[in-house]
């Protein structure tokens, strides 16, 4: 049974692509280049993932549409990337509008003509950043609209097996599965050393923190977290 | 209240704009451009029919993905083009995975952005040619994934007022409504002289024959249809 993962070189669909690695025959990975601040930095931690989880079949998909649309200040440089809040209920300035809606339908597209039965997603609610497009209701009620706009003998199952782990569970379990965390790339903001202050950076750092565990990244900044 | 309308440049989609702008303050137009065969002449044609309704946002979106998913003999050549049979139930060789679904997910990010309240899409159920994504179960299960997977604040409600019409219906209305037939093109083999024997030309052909009206398209071949 082949799977496809969306990967994009950070530490939790990094931790995905090992699961699914080991839930499945085959594995192929799909990657949305967007352009934004980071993308040069993250298709090598995906190539670089890739390399180690041996995964042969890639799909590297220029979705300048994401940047073309705008709206975050992932993609457009005018928006100033916001500091860290942990503890807000807004969305982030970082949210890219529907961002995992046009990923998922686009993996929809390729897992359909690959005959893949699965979509993994490394998306995390608990411990997330407020995304909308983060949530299990979302996910459930996507799964729906794909079995329902696909061939009748397509059938794809959505798989967030993050969903509900806080950040230091990721740290650990990535940790116990070997994954290559010295590969993958989480910063928003900088391309050559972590900034250490974005969304990103903060929550990875701290799931490093409250999981007892050294990041082996570099950081330009490294505030302490409990 | 602004919409969006998703505008290939034909028949259908460009009655679905006359319903938008009818319907709404202003309207924004999409354009997908898939670099399939015929992909130049609907640029021309989205373009026309955008001036003719003055529609002056348009975004038009390089999908270049379509291409690279593959799958359809829409987008790869090496697929050939099945000729109409619009008495069979199986999906045809023009089916593109997920398409819609894709191309909603992108218009979705979009709308969320420029605050449009609809999201509006000429798909046809009633008379189309069996593609599991233009059906109205597809549309409403999207619909509550979209608002699941948008910001708490944002409402769109996605349009397909040609649902249940058969094409017959269709020509009537855009003859009714002074759509500007003469700038869609609808033909999927051929940019200069529509070849009259593709899917969609069959379909637009025997729209026409039993709305009792002429195509103002040349036609390479005009099949007769009752």
């Amino acid at each position: 049974m082949r799977s496809v993962v969306l990967l994009s070189g950070g530490m939790d669909s990094t931790l995905t692509a090992a699961i699914a690695a080991a839930e499945s025959d085959a594995v192929a990975a799909i990657h949305f280049n967007y352009r934004h601040r980071t993308e040069r930095r993250e298709l090598k931690a995906f190539n670089d993932v890739c390399d180690f989880y041996e995964i042969n079949q890639r799909l590297i998909v220029d979705a300048e549409v994401i940047r073309q649309i705008g709206g975050s200040s992932l993609t457009d440089e005018a928006i100033p990337v916001t500091k860290a809040d942990l503890h807000s209920n807004i969305v982030p300035s970082s949210y890219v509008p529907f961002r995992n809606g046009t990923f998922l339908a686009i993996a929809t597209g390729w897992a359909e003509v690959i005959s893949a039965a699965n979509i993994y997603i490394g998306a995390v609610e608990e411990d997330s950043s407020g995304y909308p497009d983060c949530r299990t209701v979302f996910f459930e009620a996507f799964e729906k609209a794909l079995q329902l706009g696909t061939k009748p003998e397509t059938h794809i199952s959505i798989k967030t097996p993050l969903i509900s782990m806080k950040k230091s569970e990721i740290v650990k379990r990535s940790l116990e599965l070997g994954a290559p965390l010295e590969r993958t790339w989480s910063c928003y903001q900088s391309e050559d050393i972590a900034c250490g202050e974005c969304d990103s950076c903060a929550l990875r750092l701290r799931g490093f923190a409250q999981a007892n565990a050294q990041d082996p990244l570099p950081y330009r900044v490294r505030p302490t977290y409990e």
